[in-house]
């Protein structure tokens, strides 16, 4: 009590590829600041911040500077603080240590036989055939192909592969036919 | 300030069934609470309270009978507050005014076609053909055949009926042939 108060902090986020948090990164952040120099005088000078992205990290994740924010007399400059964000993926979703990734496929396929073809995120191919019927609440669990765990990157959780399967919009009797011929009990 | 604090009011779940609510009920509850007689002497008494459950009442919904609590000497007694509840249903949940019934139907029927039969929560029953192949996210919406509006009950929300399609556990090669046959795009 009695001390010069201290600015609340100031946030902002940090949006991350699914890439970069796989992998780990380094982001460097050009900030530019108010400082108070010798003589009194505001003037603004910048900076670079470097931000180490360590795998695995969830979105939420702070990054905090302390003091980084503008000075202003007679006040403790704000902390600058980074908030880890996630960038929506075209193929993956994250799901706690876990990535999800919802494949489309055609009835047939579903009924007759299909295989996965993914590129992770690390950038290799996984090629996974699914030899059982895929039904609309199917999942083929990957072990260890999820994210890396923060606490230990040598181990990953696992990638989860859900089908949206696409039904024939309408059938001829024929066909209809032909498949409680096919399918019947 | 200065007179008698009131005790805090006393709540109970009052437990109904989706007919009950449907068609709205009149439930008695017979309470048992202690007064104060003119000798200043406590003793039980038994009470009968009438609940109009009235149509399409949501979940959450209060019903306060003022100062039906215990008494005590120099308080006020405090409020009996009776909250409603849905007691889960064999074949519909509710959302809003909405009733949802969720049909368990093969994948035979999904593609060839298939009659629903439901019997309503006043007793009636419904014959629903459905023409349309049935994919994994149809809904047949019923209008007028979900929860009375309870500010008007002649009024009513939809009925929507889902689907859980159950695929074939396994398919013989020949059954994989014929299905890639009919149904080659």
């Amino acid at each position: 009590q009695g001390g010069p108060r201290k600015a609340p902090p100031i946030e902002n986020k940090l949006p991350c590829t699914l890439e970069e948090i796989y992998k780990g990164t380094t982001k460097k952040m050009k900030i530019s600041r108010e400082v108070i120099d010798a003589s009194g005088k505001t003037m603004p000078v910048e900076e670079i911040l470097t931000i180490n992205v360590k795998p695995g990290w969830k979105k939420g994740t702070k990054i905090t500077f302390p003091e980084k924010g503008n000075e202003q007399p007679n006040v403790i400059p704000p902390d600058l603080v980074f908030i880890i964000d996630e960038k929506p993926h075209g193929i993956f979703t994250r799901d706690g240590n876990d990535l999800i990734a919802t494949q489309k496929i055609s009835l047939v396929e579903a009924l007759t036989g299909y295989t996965v073809n993914l590129t992770t995120l690390d950038g290799r191919n996984l090629t996974i055939p699914i030899n059982s019927v895929i039904h609309p609440d199917y999942e083929e669990v990957v072990p260890r192909e999820g994210m890396p765990l923060p606490k230990d990157p040598s181990k990953k959780g696992n990638l989860r592969i859900k089908f949206n399967i696409k039904f024939p919009s309408r059938l001829t009797a024929d066909q209809k036919a032909g498949i409680k011929k096919l399918l019947a009990a």
